[in-house]
């Protein structure tokens, strides 16, 4: 059911960490968030209570195995969770590993920035999501 | 297990609308947002995985459900859903009605403001919250 000028109908919308029939994992890696990915739903949906009791569990089970291996590869200060979709309304959640060190912490990502961004520490982060990328494949697949 | 200096552990957090041993909802009313709602997770938490998979299930049922009313009595534009948590370290979900007119739209609610905050359409919708918090303790319950 792709619906056209959708663009996560029409693309992975990200590096695709994991995908199975009903969702998909990307790694979008916005400015200065090098640990932000992407729980999508395939199937076009605009809200989370489109989906089903039984789709969500299996959505939440995913975002939660993402929170997972961020918190625990990472040591991230937190994660935060987010389905928003005004822009882009098909389903999609936001898991982005946050730190008290990041450029906007503890203000939202999408908020005023609250101090420049610590290169060291992001190219840091950064080289650890192969592995986190490995780990999320492996905790969601069965 | 309340956690002494939380916020979420020392008061409900806002206008109480619905509450069982597990989690609470309560109305926030942000400044420009007045379908601005909270579910609460009653235990001192601070991330979604730390819940069991039956917990999250119930939190997330409860999430949908306000989604669901919201969607049906006000027909707002899109549900805007998150849990970030960095300031307030306590499991909180933020379940908030977006309009195409409203202050921020279709930025996030934590960006800065796309124009002045419209008080008649505001107003309007702030009219109805009685009819949807009565429907949310309705939903919620068994």
């Amino acid at each position: 059911m792709n619906v056209k000028a959708c663009p996560l109908c029409e693309s992975d919308g990200g590096l695709l960490v994991f995908r199975n029939e009903q969702l998909r994992v990307i790694q979008a890696s916005e400015a200065g968030f090098p640990a932000f990915y992407r729980v999508i739903w395939n199937r076009h949906v605009a809200e989370f209570s489109d989906l089903s009791p039984a789709e969500r569990a299996t959505c939440m089970n995913a975002v939660a195995a993402v929170e997972q291996v961020l918190r625990s590869e990472l040591q991230a200060h937190k994660i935060n969770l987010a389905a928003l979709g005004n822009v882009v309304p098909h389903l999609h959640w936001h898991v982005i590993a946050r730190f008290d060190w990041d450029s906007h912490f503890p203000a939202p990502v999408w908020a005023a920035p609250q101090r420049p961004s610590d290169a060291e520490k992001l190219a840091a982060v950064a080289s650890r999501c192969e592995d986190v990328n490995r780990r999320i494949a492996e905790e969601i697949a069965p």
